[in-house]
């Protein structure tokens, strides 16, 4: 009898029969192991505990508390309920039913269902998980599959399509009720422990808009309700953060839908926000010696071709045709960039030469996946390409680094760092690709920097240094990025003379500290929950005159913080103290200054802030001293009360 | 018989004979005028002295010195042009050869030139105008006139086209060679004075790219040799500041044919120039309570249907399929800027509001039309859109051209101002536009402007004032703008709450203080012949070692400017101090400082300026302190050397 190599995940090896299960293996590693065994991830796919292995592979045990054990458990949630469904609602066709990162959904048609039918399905749900019904593997033949489904067409072309074959058809079953599906699952509907059901919406048969139109509904599960309440408090709060909710009540932004999908219109408010990112990064440009330019949004595709980007992005390009001619709005700034390189004559001296430009691009993303800003058709990237020696590569990826992580103090932001290798759709040789992979390595390493390896994950023209902001609620963004490629210069034939006189090929290296404007500023919305620090709030102090006998004490004041750059707005309104106090809160305006007639007679002000803090008859001057100096040192949070 | 009234430019009016010609009626107003008569301009259109008029017409009688009558002896230059071009060359076909702003052209076929020929041609042009011949109108029947075109496919076709119909044919004669001509003429080719043929291009037969290719002879005319030679030199100063050639030379932009036409890369030197020009504005729109705003560059076309730009448009409209929809880049930022403004709950208390946006716009001009930044397919237009009461248009539009004459003064640049009236193609009720008309004169009168009165040249949605812009070398280049808009509010349903509590409709303004960004990089490249100002030059002070010992002193001055923002490079190259300042005055830095052994030890500079003036022995900290108040005076020339 034939064996297999298992390779666990400790880099240790073991034979053992080929046709052996994962839970045969685990048995052989150890009884306790055995017996704890949920399910396996065999060459990374996870899989059912019975799964036989036929072929060497890398092995990893699933068992309970382990990242991929919470998938499985949702993989079951989502079962207990399609039974509860049917058990109310027999009627219901059942579609398909994965786990995702956030819980489960089960796309079914037949039905249609409020949120009472939410309460009374999940309900029926925990009574399932109560009765703790074992779930079983039970295998059906072809015509047996058929059968059962002979109603619901959605999985008779599952059996004919993902599960086609002459072998028998793989089932799970609890109680009395039964689903097509390869597993893997708990062993029983009471581990579930806790669920909810979120929300329903539409979805298309296969994702395809000329398919049926079937009902999704998306619920979570956790092993204790504990979690679950902790998972469910941490969705209010993102929720209530929501950048569309808050870019709406804010007046940041708005995509109206006659304007077209995934296309923003910013808003005074939103606009200058944008504006002081944008003065930022200009600032750490200049002092870091960038040389800012300005390419088109439209180019040949001629152009694409050369880049390379025609071949492998031209599904994601929007494309035109002019007087004959195709042309695409740009999916990516470098190519300009190298056009505007390739117009001078360099020298060893001359480089590195740094071009930054915030550069709109634009890219065609299927308009399910359309959400905010944070997946939009047209974004803003504040783009860097540099142009240096192969000796200079380590300084310039190493101070771009440390500006990453002054964007990152900045705002008060933590990042997650990792390293993307090769793709499979690429460009270059092996012998460019290792090169240029192993100087970011070292770039990583020098600098002491913990990183995910990402095999697999780099752009086509190369590898890439990628950080992922985690904000306030501990969710990871994407954001900053460096990356190699020794690709481009070859493609546009770049070259500068060396201190031998002859041509040379300078490395490219694309950055962005940011990465998209768009992204980031959905990123910075929700981590400062609206409630932006000093110098990117859109009004940065209000005053409110007491009474309309203080309304010139209080312009007075305004002009002076204006004269000085402020953003600052009179509430002159006929309202009472304390609504234009509870208003100014909602609008998130970091400082107000209350006004009446005693300020007025001593030439003071009364000075809140928006984590509701107070002080009476304060020194304008100091007021003013501190605010330059919070606004100018870019300070996270109004700080003039906090002492 | 029956009389028609003649209105004369001083709104005089004449009773004559219906029938009666031109050359009758300046008889009738007095026999000195009579004889010295030309051609005369009815109703607008330049005509023969012998066109009888038939119908209440508005005449000016045209003669010598008047601005029409050197159109008139251009159009004989293009005839003397084309004898001296048969007389060589017999089988040259005539296509058409009409007079133009600059002198004439003519389009032939069936002859190659070079500019030997030109020479030739030029001589034998001189020696028709030396011989004085007498220009004759005379008649030929359509059998005549065809048969004496029967080789000639151009004559025939006009003779089918615009010479269509029953009457005698009217050809000018001059010695023995007589042209198919509407005239009118001056009366002998003597008359034509002075003549140069400029140069030679390709042109399409009725500019259809399907059609034959002819060879299009430029020339020009003046009545002497004096204006002739002046108009040369200002031509040949204007070719040394071309925009283009400058462009390269200072590596402020190009044009790659790859990338596209009409699409330019802005290089860093362009790209800062640019960026001071964006600051300038800003900073103006900021002191004016102006919002930033962003809005995308592709909309669906069902906006454009909305704002009007479809149907009036969209011939000039880069349009593009995705998934189906049908979407256009925006010839225009007001749609935008409408969504924005129609998004919020407005309150008479809140107006005016008024939106910025450094907006890119893309207009698909044909290929042949496009020229350097002068003519693109797609620019930036410094943006103003405002929202107001009708009670507020005087003011607003009167701070808008206090504005405008602001960047006139900042750029010594002087401009034309003219209001344009209702085009043929537009959208609005009569009532409204004479509204808005009404409104813009009052402000142009309270101001005490001189204006034209360009009527029929207003945008499609509203009259408007323009301003152009008039260069050191007194061409003129369309500029900043201001136009009432009454109808995109009613297009977007746009409205205020009023005191009286009831919806009321803004009235939108749109407003450009520099108009294209391209367009006025062009107008100040050639206006200063690439000097520019100190605030706007991309390298604003160079500093000159005179030896490689004198380096460190270079750095270290350097970089005291560079603390105070200050664009400066150092010329550390191993040249002599002579090519490094020669170099130094091509490049046209506004200054630079020559530092040899002498400033290092006594702590001083010596300053040259691109003027060529020399100082030596300065205090750096004077010249510190002059360069900062140069700069934020935004000054037109260097001057701290001029006194």
């Amino acid at each position: 009898m034939s064996t297999v190599t298992i390779t666990l995940p400790d880099g240790s090896e073991l034979e053992v029969e080929s046709g052996a299960t994962v839970e045969d293996v685990a048995y052989e590693i150890g009884p306790g192991l055995g017996r704890d065994t949920v399910a396996g991830r065999v060459d990374g796919e996870l899989v059912a505990k019975e799964e036989p292995i036929e072929a060497d592979a890398e092995l990893q045990i699933v068992t309970e508390g382990s990242e991929d054990y919470l998938e499985v458990l949702r993989h079951t949630a989502s079962h207990v309920f399609a039974q509860a469904l049917q058990r109310i609602h027999p009627e219901a066709k059942l579609a398909i039913g994965p786990a995702t990162d956030e819980g489960f959904y089960y796309d079914v048609d037949g039905v249609e269902l409020d949120q009472d039918d939410l309460r009374a399905i999940q309900a029926e749900m925990e009574a399932i998980i109560e009765a703790d019904y074992d779930v079983e593997r039970v295998e059906l033949s072809r015509e047996e599959a058929l059968e059962f489904y002979e109603d619901n067409p959605y999985k008779q072309e599952i059996l004919e399509d993902e599960a086609a074959g002459e072998g028998p058809i793989s089932f799970y079953r609890q109680d009395d009720w039964q689903d097509l599906c390869k597993g893997p699952h708990v062993s029983s509907t009471g581990e579930v422990g806790a669920v909810e059901l979120l929300n329903v919406s539409a979805a298309y048969w296969r994702g395809d808009e000329d398919r049926a139109t079937l009902t999704r509904v998306y619920g979570t599960a956790f092993p204790d309700q504990d979690e679950l309440a902790d998972y469910l408090e941490k969705r209010e709060q993102a929720k209530e953060r929501d950048h569309r909710r808050l870019g709406t009540e804010l007046e940041l932004f708005s995509i109206p839908d006659v304007t077209g999908p995934g296309l923003p219109l910013y808003h005074p408010n939103g606009k200058t926000v944008l504006r002081e990112l944008e003065s930022y990064v200009t600032e750490m440009n200049l002092a870091e010696d960038y040389d800012y330019v300005e390419t088109p949004h439209l180019f040949r595709t001629e152009l694409w071709k050369q880049s390379g980007h025609y071949d492998n992005y031209v599904d994601d390009m929007f494309l035109l045709d002019v007087n004959d001619e195709e042309y695409g709005l740009k999916p990516m700034n470098c190519p300009g960039h190298a056009m505007i390189f390739d117009q001078t004559t360099w020298s060893y001296r001359d480089l590195p030469e740094r071009y930054a430009e915030d550069g709109k691009v634009y890219r065609k993303e299927q308009r399910g996946e359309l959400s905010g800003l944070s997946r939009v058709w047209a974004f803003t990237i504040d783009d860097g390409h540099l142009f240096v020696r192969p000796d200079q590569i380590e300084a310039e990826v190493s101070t771009i680094v440390d500006m990453i992580f002054d964007v990152l103090s900045t705002f008060d932001l933590e990042a997650e760092v990792a390293l993307a290798t090769r793709p499979e759709k690429s460009v270059g040789s092996d012998e460019i690709w290792e090169t240029a992979e192993s100087q970011l390595r070292e770039v990583l390493e020098d600098l002491g920097l913990e990183y995910d390896l990402e095999e697999g994950d780099g752009a086509f023209y190369g590898p890439k240094i990628d950080f992922a902001f985690e904000d306030a609620l501990g969710r990871t963004w994407d954001g900053p990025t460096v990356q190699l490629d020794f690709n481009m210069p070859e493609r546009f034939d770049l070259t500068y003379t060396g201190a031998d006189n002859e041509d040379h090929r300078p490395v490219m290296i694309h950055r962005a500290l940011y990465g998209s404007y768009e992204r980031f500023f959905m990123v910075l919305i929700e981590h400062f929950n609206g409630k932006f620090p000093l110098w990117l709030a859109p009004e940065q102090v209000r005053v409110l005159p007491v009474s309309d006998t203080n309304l010139e004490y209080a312009r007075s004041v305004a002009a002076d913080l204006e004269a000085e750059g402020f953003r600052v707005e009179v509430e002159d309104r006929d309202w009472t103290v304390g609504k234009k106090i509870q208003q100014t809160h909602e609008d998130r305006v970091p400082y107000m200054l209350v006004l009446g007639d005693n300020e007025a007679e001593a030439g003071t002000i009364s000075v809140r802030d928006r984590e509701e803090r107070e002080r009476k008859d304060v020194s304008f001057e100091a007021f003013r001293e501190h605010l330059l100096e919070e606004r100018d040192e870019r300070r996270i949070e109004p700080d003039f009360l906090a002492t």
